[in-house]
């Protein structure tokens, strides 16, 4: 069996991720057992939510200490003693920061065939567009002509439920860290406005960019966004809770918003959702969202790190506002 | 005409209600124009709300400096130019901290005869009923089996969220500021358990009478109850926002929960809502809350301050902490 160079979680992280946070180790792969599969990873996926992971239990528990870090990957079957799952097939799974996995075929989904390369299946499909697809159609609920904002507009998740609000005829208005991302939002992928939060009061630029107030909050950073967010709330508006990234490399607690009040004042709802609940709409969404890329309607944009041992010092790239769209990982060849 | 006492907002309020907030006016009350009716007040209810509204504009606007204090109130109509109203009718509206409003028919709701003394309408119908009805029903969904906590529960709406909380087959956890409202929350409005949250960190009581997490909060006072519940909070946890009492009079802005991050992890939804946006389903409510009245299942309790002279030193006793039930003025005989 083939060496497996791995990343292992070797300490909690305090504020951001350090390198000495994970070892790096190179151990044989074990021996298939029935019903196993050999993958060879090809793209990880990093995800801010992955800090969360390495730190304490959220929605799932956190990663123990000395076992390989948590990740969402696709790799290629090399070996197989599992009935449905062949050399060569193309599978999904919490493979880790490692370049092969021995998981059970239980622990893998094989990934249907899409017109697009392999690398979609994270860029504007998987967890990715599921969490887009179902956080701002199903939790959002949003109507033609209202307002939608959205944080980290310009990562991955953000740069997707922005142009599906447009899909849905909503006025679309992206908050982002530096002038570039906003020129990508307005520019290239629709929004109708964008503000840099870093150059300007961000409750300053959405009360100018959202003259009607807002309907649709898409958060991905809670902090100081969402409270200037909440005081500029309509009516009965949607706050979709998707993640908090402002606090995830907190070192003490995190204040809270002040505008809380609004909520009811407004008769307005926020509500956190968590993609791993939705799974099984992944094939809707899924073919949502390629007939909308197939038609020039949505677009995605990959940010690729070549190399298994650059994982430690690119993941906190999500935290430091240096990635845009979808952060990945190319392991080995596709 | 007769001459019509009545209390004056002449400065916006800071922290608490001063008397030198209002003045005492008393001016001849204007004739009857077509389709108006003069009404005696006879109950002139206080509210946490009132205090929102001498201050801001909220869901409704500031109460304008000089004129008569908001309020809601029910009284006999004495005179009536208008048709459907004849003296002696029961009527229901914004009268305001007067003995006499000359109002048109289309603001006063003709109350409907009920098996109850008229102080009923506010202490288990009207606005504090149908507080308590839609927002536990119908924005709380609560389960049967499932955890309820209350706070300021044992003011007027929250009293009656509790019992209907246990109607519906839920554990009842209330939150109250002395031993003496604990007892009668336990003792005879069938509480499973009450929480002082002056004697004890809230948290830790709450943690203790809430073995199995909380799936449905009922919000009236925002604050560090708040934030202890969400820390608490089950998967898809219900948090029904229907009043902020803790930062009403607060004259610093007022911090935010700093467990919010839990609305993410647990999936869970928080929600304001405002009795104004329900008056459709009064009749639904009333038909509810009486059937459990007259079956002893649902009991309220009227706390009533004789003289409209005493409003505004009264109004503070819903923040003070020396109220329990509903808080009325009688201003005159029924």
């Amino acid at each position: 069996m083939p060496m497996n160079p791995q990343w292992r979680l070797v300490a909690r992280p305090q504020g951001l991720f350090k390198e000495t946070d994970f070892r790096w180790v190179e151990e044989e792969t074990p021996p298939l057992g029935d019903g196993q599969a050999l993958v060879r990873t090809v793209y990880l996926s990093l995800d801010p939510t992955n800090r969360g992971w390495a730190s304490t239990d959220t929605y799932l528990p956190a990663v123990p200490l000395e076992s390989v870090m948590r990740g969402i990957a696709l790799g290629r079957v090399e070996e197989s003693r599992a009935p449905g799952l062949a050399p060569g097939d193309v599978v999904q799974g919490m493979l880790g920061w490692q370049r092969y996995a021995v998981f059970p075929a239980t622990a893998l989904t094989k990934l249907t065939p899409i017109p697009l390369p392999l690398s979609a299946h994270f860029g504007l499909l998987g967890h990715i567009g599921l969490t887009a697809w179902v956080g701002l159609l199903q939790i959002g609920q949003p109507k033609e002509g209202e307002t939608l904002v959205v944080s980290a507009a310009a990562g991955a998740v953000g740069s997707l439920v922005g142009q599906i609000g447009k899909i849905q005829g909503m006025r679309v208005v992206g908050v982002a860290g530096s002038d570039e991302k906003c020129r990508w939002l307005t520019g290239e992928l629709g929004f109708d406005a964008a503000v840099n939060y870093k150059t300007r009061p961000v409750l300053a630029g959405l009360r100018r960019e959202c003259p009607k107030g807002i309907d649709v909050y898409f958060d991905n950073v809670g902090g100081q966004t969402l409270d200037a967010v909440l005081s500029l709330i309509n009516r009965r508006a949607r706050l979709v809770i998707c993640g908090l990234i402002s606090q995830y490399n907190a070192t003490a607690p995190v204040p809270g918003p002040q505008n809380l009040s609004n909520l009811l004042v407004q008769r307005a709802r926020m509500e956190g959702f968590i993609v791993l609940d939705h799974v099984d709409q992944a094939e809707r969404a899924s073919a949502d969202l390629i007939r909308w890329h197939l038609a020039d309607r949505l677009k995605y944009r990959l940010d690729v790190v070549h190399g298994l041992e650059k994982a430690p010092a690119a993941v906190n790239r999500l935290f430091d506002g240096s990635n845009t769209g979808k952060l990945i990982v190319r392991v080995s060849e596709e």
